[in-house]
């Protein structure tokens, strides 16, 4: 399997971007990776989208967007895996260069959600989720995530304050984002006074609803280290499913998918998670940025909420987490998020990361999942 | 790059599936396949869809999938091409085993279609052309099938009798397939009666509304040399994109991403279309498998309308399309059609075809589009 690298990453910045069209959020974005790559070669594209057919009635993104860029022929694919649509079309690019069906790979992430009401996105997102078992008896992802964090609040006495210590983390390091939907600092008070969605969730404990987009280029080591910038290898790759449904599931406190993506990537990789210096994660919900701390194997199971409040997952703490500011504050535009996040750890591998950057780091790890963890993937990267 | 083979498939019988669901037709396909395949290993599954969302409020069917074939740990990931979803599905199958991260990859093609109203289907098939620019306006795909049927017969002067040899012949062939939705033979009297759709289109030259399901597995030819069944080897891939709108593009009547991906395809199997004894083809509309006869470089533009009322591409002829019945008579899932188009041709290179047998066959291609062909995907078939 030939080795693998990204050379481009492009980014922009993130919120209602009502004066703008999915199709030029996506191009704006995989013009600012050509840039940054320093080449305007693309053999192929693989492009994240959760559900342009419910948010835009638009399909087919593999023609509207090489189109839209005036690329019209290159060969295109969308990959959908729900919120873990974006990680699975980086891995997809991957598989291309691998394979060595491509050299240069670019993967784009696109969601555009905020054209459509409030209750069909809610809809939308749903999709998501078991339709026949879940979604048509009217659970939405706020009350699946919601159970989720009533039960460990049971089971381990994680409390609310451990929940809004998240939220406070992630809005300081999206305060230094300039791409960040939402980049400003949060109280524990303002996440107490927030209104309640599903309890124990209020608002400020949801990722919001986004307009993004996000790309990534991938290409060989070999080819990557004939260019000026300096690359990123991708030495991990793993990615996994589990049942739909929460009510599938033996303990719903256990994200499998997490656990077996994290661990095909590591195996890949050659390292265990005490070798990871930092991760972007999925924090759709403060619960959800707990239980994976405990799921990746960085705390014990039950530890995620304690670890978080003590520190250990801040800016200067043993385990940085999402320091783009996360899903929470960065924003959350589904297809687009889990390459958002690779973006996030190239950045700050490359010391690019600015007031946000991490100090003493060769090792990032970005986790991705849909639904409530019906599909999670994992990659991990270095600088060599 | 590792060498491939298809060593199973597994098709359901396709039509009007009220009683099932789309999550139990996927898996009576895989299952199928995994006894003809004579294993159960599935290392990786992708699956093709066009749209889970709006036919049936239901996205994430990497996890679905997987889950309700009690094996919900199995990585997967869905892709969408609009109608190429399936063609694609295989192709990225094919990625998993080419690079090396997978050995054996399952690709499973479903669409179920007859759950929601007409109008609500031609919505949802409407999102495979520009929402912005075309399907907002009020165009479908008759409509813009019916525009390139008009210009073929005013600047060829293609006739509606060449049109109507393409239906008679797949409802002829398609009378010999038991898994298709319409197996029985049409009289170009009956289509000349039927109602028009979108002029010169009429109801008999459109493909169906379908519910249907398809599999095939890959592993490298290597692997499959050690099992019992013939191997098919999948010796050329290609898969390319145009325009999204007819109306940007220089020539409606020709069809560059279905030529791109040919040739592609070709090149990587060191062949020319003359090496090549039968094809599958994505007849979504009479007029499209004439198109795709000339793009395909069998005949020169303009010729395939008297290239197929003069027999050329019968059972008998010289060379055979859609065996199967193609979309016309099998019917179209959409998302399972480029799927399943492989199981054809693999069927046909084992000699398992029966009454539909063609003789003398070591070459199939298999040809894929999405939308009026603003992505095509086509894949090249050996037995060895």
């Amino acid at each position: 399997m030939r080795k693998l690298a990204i050379i481009g990453i492009g980014l922009i910045k993130w919120g209602e971007l009502w004066e703008k069209s999915m199709r030029q959020i996506a191009a704006e974005a995989v013009f600012k990776c050509l840039e940054d790559a320093g080449t305007d070669r693309i053999d192929t594209m693989t492009i994240g989208n959760m559900s342009g057919g419910l948010f835009n009635g638009q399909e087919h993104l593999s023609s509207l967007i090489p189109d839209h860029m005036g690329r019209k022929n290159i060969p295109a694919m969308r990959i959908e895996s729900a919120c873990a649509s974006g990680g699975m079309a980086v891995r997809t690019a991957c598989l291309e260069v691998a394979s060595g069906f491509s050299d240069y790979a670019i993967a784009v992430g696109v969601e555009k959600m905020t054209d459509i009401s409030g209750n069909e996105a809610t809809y939308a997102l749903a999709t998501a989720a078991d339709q026949d078992y879940e979604a048509f008896h009217g659970v939405t992802f706020p009350g699946l995530y919601a159970m989720m964090a009533k039960a460990h609040m049971d089971r381990y006495g994680t409390t609310r304050e451990q929940l809004s210590s998240v939220v406070i983390k992630n809005h300081y390091n999206g305060s230094l984002n300039p791409n960040a939907q939402f980049p400003f600092k949060i109280t524990g008070d303002q996440v107490l006074k927030s209104p309640m969605v599903s309890d124990p969730l209020r608002l400020l404990d949801c990722s919001p609803i986004t307009d993004g987009a996000a790309a990534v280029m991938i290409t060989t080591l070999e080819e990557a280290k004939k260019l000026k910038k300096q690359p990123v290898f991708i030495s991990g790759i793993g990615h996994a499913s589990d049942s739909i449904a929460l009510s599938s599931r033996k303990d719903i406190l256990k994200l499998e998918a997490v656990e077996l993506s994290t661990n095909t990537a590591l195996k890949m990789a050659g390292k265990s998670i005490k070798d990871i210096d930092f991760a972007e994660v999925h924090d759709c919900f403060s619960i959800a940025e707990i239980m994976i701390l405990e799921a990746l194997g960085v705390v014990a199971p039950g530890e995620g909420g304690k670890a978080s409040s003590d520190g250990l997952t801040g800016l200067d703490g043993d385990f940085p987490v999402n320091p783009s500011g996360g899903l929470k504050s960065k924003g959350h535009p589904v297809g687009a998020t889990g390459v958002a996040q690779i973006c996030e750890a190239v950045t700050q591998l490359r010391g690019d990361a600015g007031e946000r950057q991490l100090e003493n780091i060769r090792t990032g790890l970005t986790q991705n999942m849909g639904g409530s963890a019906g599909s999670s993937v994992v990659h991990i990267l270095e600088v060599i």
